[in-house]
């Protein structure tokens, strides 16, 4: 699976969150990033066979004024015109994914009615959602880092996890989406470990394959009890 | 009152709409107009000083991608510093009025679930109004042009005498505020027709002020009735 990661910010060198996001992006994937902002100028063929060449297409950006900031209106009114998106009835997006990943200075609670902020994220990226309803795309559910500044050690950790798997593993982000994807990628992890640190990380896996046998046998004991329950 | 209109379109003088709005601004009103992709740089201190004097602040955009295009972004992410708009508590842009002056390339009718464009304008704004809420402006209902260029003469006659109200009329725009507005712009109308054109001018100006003083009579005997209702 190829994914694009299109970031948008006017001063990416100066943003701690969106370097970040850069150093945390999976090793060992098909990944193509690109920063619109860093480009001289719009290259709309090369932008659009990127597009094309993509499965799932990540649009990241920090939240200026409840929607991204110019920089990614400029690329989407240059590069998205109307003949590519659903001229002639081609729609060369069609059934690709597209992901959000955006960084607000507001907590999650501040986005709701009676907020700070006064409207949902859904609601701010609306427009968005409707490029994806007009280019038959799915639309994944929004990855949103708030407050990035605030963040504690562990749940930076945890964001680089969930970051990459947002990037990367199969949707939607189910328990057997997520079994798969760490099943396949704790490998990898483990060798890019320091030396001293491999035998821990075999512990890990070791531990991983055990919780998902446990998992497996749960799930076959919900699913005869379930089946009990419909009798 | 002053009102600010802050265009944005990338090819302004392409634009058969925007060019017929142009030519549509009120004369003897006290009228701003700015053509935003015109200035060669954004002038921070100049953008927000006009902001500060005007009453009502008009945006004034084609529809791309459910938004107002990179230009009115870029505007926003530069001239509406925090700072300026909600910082130390000030909310310079309090009650003031916002409006929305959209052109849209789909008819009304495609703005509705199930529609070609699957949502509403308004939620297309939400972004936008969200904005002003931020900034404790008021409002105002969006003045949609929906297909300029199907518009048959008599509908662009129309849409002059609208445009002009929704800049200088005083809101809301209730039959009392139509009608004061009607009655103080007539006669300067009027002054500006042609001279053989002049008597029928006069003639439409009595025509309009007999009907309004049918309408008062109408409004004094609808509320006697609704007092008997309320007996």
């Amino acid at each position: 699976m190829t994914t694009l990661v299109l970031v948008s910010h006017p001063h990416l060198a100066d943003s701690t969150s969106q370097q970040f996001l850069k150093a945390s992006l999976p090793t060992n994937a098909d990944i193509v990033w690109e920063h619109i902002e860093s480009q001289a100028h719009l290259d709309i063929e090369k932008e659009q066979a990127q597009l094309r060449q993509a499965d799932r297409i990540i649009l990241q950006f920090p939240l200026y004024w409840y929607a991204a900031p110019a920089g990614l209106k400029q690329w989407e009114d240059t590069v998205l015109t109307r003949t590519f998106v659903y001229g002639d009835h081609r729609y060369p997006l069609a059934d690709k994914e597209l992901g959000i990943v955006v960084t607000t200075g507001m907590p999650a609670k501040a986005f709701q009615r009676g907020g700070a902020e006064g409207l949902t994220l859904d609601a701010a990226l609306a427009p968005l959602a409707a490029v994806a309803h007009r280019a038959k795309m799915t639309w994944l559910p929004t990855f949103a880092i708030h407050q990035f500044a605030y963040l504690e050690e562990p749940e930076k950790l945890q964001l680089v996890v969930d970051y990459q798997r947002y990037l990367t593993q199969t949707q939607p982000d189910s328990l057997q989406s997520r079994q798969t994807w760490f099943a396949q990628k704790l490998p990898g992890m483990i060798d890019q470990l320091p030396p001293e640190q491999q035998a821990t990380g075999r512990l890990i896996e070791a531990e991983f394959a055990q919780q998902q046998d446990d998992l497996d046998a749960l799930a076959d004991t919900l699913s005869l009890i379930k089946e009990r329950d419909d009798d």
